[in-house]
């Protein structure tokens, strides 16, 4: 296949490197400023820095941008995007976009396939993506109702690449679990980090602190577009969270130890169901 | 010297491993319950099955037990404990058991050293003891008032078994910190895991679920006793918190992405001034 990658940040780049590791295809590379184009080239990651023009041969087109970043490129371009072409987008939230790429997969008879690679890191950029980004990672596809040889040539090649787990899902079912997993531990992290203890929190701090701030290394610019763009799932979320937090502050309040520890044990039952 | 370890759970079973393995002091053992001084004795951690009378000889007391049983052990064995022993505790108190213990021990003419060894481990027992659980841990040592060359026998010993940070500090400073680094994440954690979504979680979730909800495999006893016997500090470090997410949940209610990025951005700067 001809694959087109559109942005090479940590995603796009990953796939591209992903892709050139474990599969034969042809990968041209698109991005807004030249320098990941040439880093792309240099190490082996893309055959071609193209253009949107190489989108008239694609197979694939593979959008490794911010969503909304996404849904503008494939508006722009969608007059250059085959009939047969498969349009996979790598967002992290789906009821918003969605709906709009498939309507123009629609109207330019081209298929839109939603993709969520549930992987990444707290660094960006094509400096920080990595050919094993995907292995072992759970890869979310959102039919949108797609042709089912279609979506089957995204998963296969999910798996290609090291994806280990396939998850078909709605976008609405996908937006409130990711609301759950990865939204709210950022939101956590970034919260976490304001208290005025954390600027001194050296030597006192042990596996506990690195594991729940190390997401507040955020983008503020992505991260501040998912959550506004899935804002009802998060808010429904956040309120969950706070009504959790305060039920253990009010027993903390009371001094009521048995009622802490009835808290408490209940959260290891739940993990301990999920065998973790 | 002759070092008595009182309680081999996790934490004494480390260092009864980890004296074992960096130095030649001769280590007896009590426990509670039998079974972890048989799997002592057999994997060579003590030398001894010892009981409270092997405290007249001892030159170093470790206290392996949670706070409020570390204090009962204190106090019933006293007047075993030869002046010129050090005794330790390992709790991740100390307001609350500090001046007990400094206390008992200018009494009976012993000398009294906090030490909270920043390390530890989703799971609980003897078992899960390792001899090089402190390797490239930060040990945080609260003097209390004991003589100097007291207390740098402490940080000589644990220097010895693999910290690499010895942090010196007060009760109150202790608690607030620790408030912040450990307990908040672990209220945190149990919060997070009651989530509706978080029994379905799976094939949704990677490295931010697994981060944040990790030690909500939690041991309940254990922590309702920390949390209440850290009430203060740990109530106003859920405030912060709770602050911090209305915040971000105000921000997202308006649908303020500028807002956002302002409190995302802050987050990433405080980490990021931390070298984190």
């Amino acid at each position: 296949m001809n694959i087109v990658i559109s942005g090479l940040g940590i995603i796009g780049g990953s796939y591209a490197k992903a892709l050139k590791k474990y599969t034969d295809h042809y990968i041209i590379g698109i991005n807004r400023s030249e320098q990941p184009l040439q880093q792309a080239l240099e190490c082996g990651a893309i055959d071609k820095a193209g253009s949107p023009e190489d989108l008239k041969t694609a197979d694939m087109l593979i959008l490794g941008t911010f969503p909304e970043a996404a849904v503008h490129f494939v508006e722009e371009n969608a007059h250059l995007i085959p009939s047969g072409c498969i349009v996979c987008d790598t967002c992290g939230i789906k009821s918003r976009i969605c709906p709009q790429l498939s309507e123009l997969a629609a109207k330019h008879g081209f298929t839109f396939v939603g993709v969520h690679p549930m992987a990444g890191k707290e660094k960006n950029g094509f400096s920080a993506s990595e050919a094993d980004l995907f292995v072992g990672a759970s890869c979310i596809i959102v039919p949108c109702g797609a042709d089912e040889d279609k979506v089957e040539i995204v998963a296969k090649l999910a798996e290609k690449i090291g994806f280990s787990q396939i998850v078909y899902t709605t976008p609405e079912n996908h937006d409130r679990m990711i609301a759950f997993t990865s939204q709210i531990p950022h939101v956590i992290a970034c919260a976490y980090v304001q208290s005025p203890c954390c600027p001194v929190h050296k030597g006192f701090s042990a596996g506990s602190y690195r594991d729940v701030s190390r997401v507040a290394h955020i983008n503020e610019k992505l991260w501040a577009e998912l959550f506004t763009e899935n804002r009802t799932a998060l808010l429904q979320e956040i309120d969950v969270l706070s009504e959790k937090l305060a039920a253990i502050r009010t027993a903390l309040e009371n001094d009521d130890r048995g009622k802490l520890e009835e808290i408490l044990a209940e959260s290891r039952r739940i993990k301990e169901e999920l065998g973790e």
